[in-house]
Parts: structure tokens; C-alpha cells; sequence
């Protein structure tokens, strides 16, 4: 049983982490060694308060940087469900599930927009999880929509069950995946089917199917954990960065605008604090 | 007219000022040079995601760096009020008048306790502006109580009107202060009189005084302006950062705990984007 699991490896993620160590509590960060696709991609930073003209890439060296010199660990194991089970917290990590008697929850929010048709097909064919859901598709065909490469290990476990895996990357990579898997490089318009999901239509091609996985970057918070209040696209919590649930957090850009890293890792401090002194409180 | 007219130069008001620079906003911020008197104290900083070990004065340091780059002027000058007069805002310091469509409060906190007897003479001979109140005490003697070389700019000007002027150093220094001036090395303990001041009682000394002016580093938000809605000590904000005075926005220690440097750089952040905000609506 942890004190405190984080989930996300942005900013805020960081920042609940550093807090965390320095509090002297169990914890676990859940996230990828690349810390956040988005400080990737930023070409230039300026108002992170101490770091003038930094590139996104440079920035991740000094976050990283920072959690080394802390002997932080990041755990690069994708979470799919958060359950508050009344005085702890369940984590389910595919197969594994972790405890916790706090959990903060630092997500970060998807730019990408929904595919036509994936709302109105999750659950009947369409799954953000592959592992989870594989048993439902043995011996079917299954498609897999894949945003980064955590989702490889994904494909791989689900083609051991089911008839066809189809692999379509939205990412470049080397694509460590099973010699069965077909690799589909096409852009995905559109979901379609009947009262269950029957095709993926691309640009160029199209796939029939049983099952659709997309595997983005984040997890939208309302799949994430049952019970979570949400306003807008958002977490709501309050300036303690408290939720509606009892011991849960959250920080950064999944509880709103403005989306920047130094917002971001501020509210990563209030929200590991908070978390602290409920500890201290319940215990 | 100022678009944004920002208070305080800690992390919050530096992180604000960045963000009203890059947003091409006019803006004017005021503080010392210093920075902020806390950063100097801070021993060791470990939760400043992207600085690990690093001293408060090699943060503030950075912080400098960051804004001598953006080629941002700290005012060193003293607010002593800010009025909200419906369309814009009147900031006075000493004999001048700053306008600005809206304004960002980021005075931190003081650690410090009141002085026995202050909120009793408070307007009766006890005063936080020496240079607005200094007609009264033409031809009476005045006690300065100065938390910061600041005050001594204060005091010489009074001088100039007073009978006697006793200046208490809080700090330490060279005293660029009047030959006429009386520096008492002593602790203030008491304030005493009967309908007004009469007494300043200290640890091994007292001065009859007529009246007694105590400058710290940061005003408190209820005297500095009128009508802002208090919680506490703090002032009270949403998590855009908005006071209940539109165009007026706080950030950092002054809105509450944690007093945490990467909490009040991301709230900085915030307030300042949330005066963009506004601006972009009322033009």
C-alpha cells in the first residue's frame, strides 16, 4: 500500500513526485522515461520562471536531471482504471493492480480529437484498452490504433488470442511488434459498423474488424476513474487541487486552461502538499 | 494607461511579468531589485521542478537572468494604494498616480506579528505610509519602524517636515539616512498612549513619539486596497486567479498556502493570462 500514486510524468506529474520524496512518503509515478510527448515537441519556452529561451527538449533534461539526482523511478506501465474503494485506492495496471491511499492524478489532456464514430462505438467494439478487453476477441480480428509505442506490447499480447491483429502507428518508430501483425501506415477517418463495429475507414484503405483499440497518450479522465467529477473537458477540483473524490488529486492541463508547464508543475506541488496533510490526517 | 500594472517582484509577480511581456501587453511592475527578501533567506530549494539543490540566491539569480533577457524593469518604488475606479485602476505611490486597466496582486505574505498595540492605534498616530501622512506631523517627532532600506528614503523625507525623526533598522545596513535622523539599534516591543500614540516602548529603551510608521516588505492586501475580498489573511481568488474586483487578479503567497515558489510562479502564470483575458474582452 503506497502513500501516494501519480499518474502522469508531465510537469505536474514531476512535481507531485518531487514533493512527494521530499515529504518522505511511499509513492509511485506512473508515466513514460519520456516524460511528456508535448515537451517534445515544444520548439521554444519562455516563461518557465528561471529558464529563458529553453526548447521543450531541454527543458525534459533539467526535469530529468531533477528526478535523477532524487533517485525517482518512473514506472512506465500504462494504468486503465482508477477505483476508490472508500479508504484506498486501487490502480490497475493491465494484469497488476496497485494500492494507495492517495492518488493524484496528472494526465494532461489530448489535443487529438475523437474519430467519427468512436463515441458512438465505445464499448461496442471500440476499447482504449487492448490487454484488458483481449479475451473478448479470441479468434476475432482486431485493429489497433496506436499513439505510442507502450501500445506495441499491447499488440502483441492481444495477437496471441485473437485471429488478425491489424497495427496502425500514428507515431514513428521501429515497431518492435509480432512477425502477425500487419502494419497499416494510413491515416483513420472514420469508425464504421452496425449495432457493433464492422469496419475502419482510412484515407486510403479499409479494414474490417470485430474490435478497435485506440491507444493515445492519456486516458480521458472520466474513463480513467468512475465517480470523477468533470466540467468541460476538465477535473473539477478546488485551489488545493482536491476532487470530489476523498483522497484524490489532480494537476495540470486535465484540470484546465492555461496548458503550460510552470502552471502546471505549481499546481503538481499544491496537489502532492494537499495529499500530505491528508495523510497526516488519516493516519 | 498601463494594460498591467503588476505588485511585487517574487516568484509570482516575475512569473506574471513574463507572461504580460511575451504577450506584448504594456505593462509595469513594481518590487526591488532584490527580488524578494525570502528567496535571499532560502537556505536549500529541492522543489523547484528543473533546479535540484540550488540556493534562494542562486534561484533568484535565475530569475534575474530570465528577466534581464526579456529586458523587464523592476519600479522600486513603494504602492501604498490601489483604487479600482470602475473602468481602471489608480495605483498610488507617494506623490505619483499609475493608471492601468487591470492589475495583479502578487505581495506575498509577511511572516512577521503586529506589534502590540498596532491595530489599536492604527489611524491614531500608527501608519504604513510615512510620505502620505508626513503633513500631519509637521513640527511633531515621528518614529520609523523600517523592515527594509526602502523606509529610509521615507524617513529622510519626512525629516524634512518633522521636528525629530527616530528611525528603528529592522534590517542591517549602511543607513543612507539625514545627519538629523536618530538610529535606534532596539526591539520594538509596545505600542502605548491613551486616544493616540504617545510612547514606542522597545526592550531597553522607549521614545515619546507623536507618530509611528512601520514599513515591511509587503503591505497587507485589506489596507492596500479597498473592497477586496479577504479569506483569512489571504486574499481571496478562483482558480483563474480573478480577486471579486473585476480586472483585478492575485497570485502567490498573498492568495494562500502552500508559500511555495513553483506554486506562486504557476499562479504568476495564471493571473497573468487571465488579464490578457480580460483585456481582450473590454477592448
Amino acid at each position: 500500500m503506497y502513500d501516494i500514486i501519480i499518474i502522469g510524468s508531465g510537469p505536474a506529474g514531476l512535481s507531485a513526485a518531487i514533493n512527494a520524496k521530499i515529504r518522505n512518503k511511499s509513492f509511485k509515478i506512473f508515466g513514460n522515461k519520456n516524460l511528456s510527448n508535448k515537451l517534445d515537441k515544444a520548439p521554444k519556452v519562455n516563461n518557465y520562471l528561471g529558464f529563458y529561451g529553453i526548447s521543450g527538449k531541454e527543458i525534459r533534461s533539467k526535469f530529468e536531471e531533477h528526478i535523477n539526482e532524487m533517485e525517482i523511478q518512473i514506472t512506465e506501465e500504462r494504468v486503465n482504471n482508477v477505483y476508490a474503494m472508500g479508504n484506498y485506492f486501487a490502480v490497475m495496471v493491465n494484469e497488476k493492480v496497485y494500492e494507495a491511499k492517495t492518488v493524484i492524478l496528472a494526465t494532461g489532456v489530448e489535443y487529438g480529437k475523437y474519430l467519427e464514430g468512436e463515441k458512438e462505438y465505445l464499448g461496442k467494439g471500440v476499447g482504449y484498452c487492448a490487454t484488458c478487453d483481449a479475451p473478448l476477441y479470441k479468434g476475432k480480428t482486431v485493429t489497433i490504433i496506436a499513439y505510442n509505442e507502450e501500445a506495441e506490447e499491447e499488440a502483441n499480447f492481444v495477437c496471441e488470442l485473437a485471429k488478425k491483429v491489424y497495427y496502425v502507428p500514428m507515431y514513428k518508430g521501429n515497431f518492435d511488434l509480432n512477425s502477425s501483425i500487419d502494419i497499416i501506415k494510413d491515416e483513420p477517418i472514420k469508425i464504421s459498423g452496425e449495432l457493433k463495429v464492422k469496419k475502419l475507414i482510412l484515407k486510403a484503405s479499409e479494414i474490417e474488424t470485430d474490435g478497435i483499440f485506440i491507444i493515445r497518450d492519456s486516458l480521458s479522465p472520466s474513463e480513467l476513474m468512475p465517480g470523477l467529477k468533470i466540467e468541460g473537458n476538465h477535473i473539477a477540483v478546488n485551489r488545493q487541487m482536491e476532487t470530489n473524490i476523498s483522497g484524490c488529486f489532480a494537476a495540470g492541463d486535465c484540470i484546465g486552461k492555461p496548458y503550460q508547464y510552470i502552471k502546471a508543475a505549481g499546481e503538481g506541488n499544491i496537489a502532492a502538499l494537499s495529499a500530505v496533510k491528508y495523510l497526516n490526517l488519516i493516519e
